[in-house]
């Protein structure tokens, strides 16, 4: 996995700004010498419009795109991809999908070999070993949690901090992610919204002002903040 | 399932008050003429802790308590309980659990012999359809998302309102259900917490000064509010 290329974001939108903008300078960055990116829309339910609209998104930022979902041979337009862009959304419904296709150990070989991948939200989720950490209604059932594994750790996107006056009596995203490491190993990085981290072959860099919240299964919590190193989770 | 007894809460616990305090005596008068209750405890990890306070709080009410974890033979507890009370926690690891032990179709039965059967939170999504509209995080992959199906619908529990001043781009919860319904066609009831249904044959009542709000497909969502008759939902 030297020659992994990604960029895994927590949010698409952030508050107060436009579609991908709190992330294009890195999106850019990420995406330094390619021409096309396949968008993979499966996360939502009207694929033709959410294509629409990274498409325009992609085209001001200078990159062509193509949609998985109209290629008329999904495996060949994966195994010839510069780069992907996997947009958020509901993770089982992208994930059961990409399980439907059989797609997930072609996409996982073509980042192998180079091709860059960018994730928001739920295409942060499936970077990772698993969907466990996802925070979306399990709509559909896939017939997996297992993900592409470009990493051996888990995301939790648009990670939420404990509020101290809430009334709320449903458990807080702290006590879910406790929950994940009752039953499984992973290391969690949770990305507060504007956070994403830049993975580049060994080198993992935190980006973003909000920071992140790392749960290492038997440990408290560790703040991580923007700019530092944590090369130490590839392992 | 005409004697089909059943009360589905929202929460065990409400803001500013103690373990089962807003509900006990929608419990009580659900248990009339129980003695004994059988405890479903496999939504936490700690059993035998979540055993002890469970047992605490229904002797108190004047009822005793066995834990199903703790029963030598889980299929005849089961078939001989008068009363079942299902904890919450984590949803998918309480459906995990109860599919491993292949206990699903013995409890539907004994709940349709007029056991009477409690829920709260994890405890009221598996009396359902599916597991497809619980809040929490899928830590363990059950081998099926179909629970108990002891009515033709699912709950939303923890129902929490759009807030308007929020600035967190996830999802709302209603936006969550209208995803579930991208996808599927069962009515979902979500309960604001204190709410709760009793069931009783064909009848269903809603209690709770908190209301709930039903979403069927292809609808806008509906208010409902304390002593509604929702009977309609059992087709």
């Amino acid at each position: 996995m030297d020659s992994r290329r990604l960029l895994l974001i927590s949010n698409s939108t952030s508050h107060g700004s436009g579609y991908l903008e709190h992330c294009e300078n890195h999106f850019k960055a990420r995406l330094t010498g390619v021409r096309r990116v396949l968008f993979i829309p499966f996360a939502l339910f009207d694929r033709d419009r959410y294509t629409n609209t990274a498409k325009g998104r992609l085209e001001e930022m200078g990159f062509a795109l193509d949609s998985l979902h109209q290629a008329p041979d999904p495996h060949q337009a994966v195994a010839e991809a510069e780069a992907f862009f996997v947009g958020g959304g509901n993770t089982f419904r992208l994930l059961d999908t990409l399980h439907q296709l059989n797609l997930i150990p072609a996409i996982r070989k073509r980042v192998t070999q180079g091709a860059a991948y960018i994730g928001t939200s739920a295409g942060s989720n499936i970077a990772c070993v698993s969907i466990k950490t996802t925070n979306d209604m399990p709509i559909v059932q896939p017939s997996s949690f297992n993900a592409l594994g470009l990493v051996p750790f888990n995301i939790n996107p648009h990670y939420l901090d404990p509020d101290p006056d809430s009334t709320h009596q449903g458990e807080t995203r702290e006590q879910r992610i406790r929950e994940f490491h009752e039953e499984n190993s992973p290391p969690v990085i949770a990305l507060r919204e504007s956070a994403m981290l830049h993975i580049e072959g060994h080198r993992i860099t935190l980006h973003g002002e909000t920071g992140a919240r790392l749960f290492l299964k038997g440990n408290e919590p560790v703040e991580h903040q923007e700019g530092d190193r944590l090369d130490f989770l590839l392992g």
